[in-house]
């Protein structure tokens, strides 16, 4: 079930190459990755599980409302993270060139179905 | 000539409330804010400094190459942040409902300026 729609997520944006859908506390409950060399992307998700908590705790501290949706464009990757509860988020992992509009569109289409099956 | 280039950024975005030229310690080297109630703008820009210093270190640890992009989405607010060099990066905030792919295209077209302007 969550295997699918990450496949589906990762097959139906141009340049995708992962997705994970994660607790904070940086344990996959679910992920596909297809094969890319020089990088870790399961190593990847959980730094950026980090990084999310504190952002996510920033947010708290500032009073700018919960946070939703992150995006980081490095040099070869582009990952876009949506947050689906208090504990879970789904992220993406592109590649440099791939179609960011069309992840974040998936993302976003896809998150009430994921926030659904995980209740 | 800073203030100028943030004041055009933000004024030339649907939505933007403000701009801020910072090194990674945090400190504004020039700033643009429009009134906004409720946030205090110059401190969040402080506290995204520090996240984004994490985040540089994270793609450096992970060998995905420099950073380039960060895009931060709350309920309340957007902040999109272009990195400019080793110590400097731009932040805009703009509403939640702000014209974001304005806003990327503003900070990366003025990017280069911005660079030169701080060699």
């Amino acid at each position: 079930m969550f295997n699918a729609i990450l496949k589906h997520i990762v097959e139906g944006t141009g340049g995708g190459i992962g997705a994970v859908l994660m607790g904070y506390d940086g344990i996959a409950v679910e992920q596909y990755f297809e094969p890319c060399e020089g990088v870790d992307l399961p190593l990847m998700a959980v730094e950026y599980a980090n990084i999310l908590k504190e952002i996510k705790k920033t947010a708290e501290i500032l009073n700018t409302g919960f946070m939703e949706e992150v995006s980081i464009r490095t040099e070869r990757f582009h990952v876009v993270i949506r947050t689906l509860s208090e504990e879970y988020f789904v992220a993406m992992t592109l590649r440099h060139d791939g179609n960011f509009g069309k992840a974040r569109y998936l993302l976003m289409k896809e998150a009430p179905t994921l926030r659904e099956a995980l209740a």
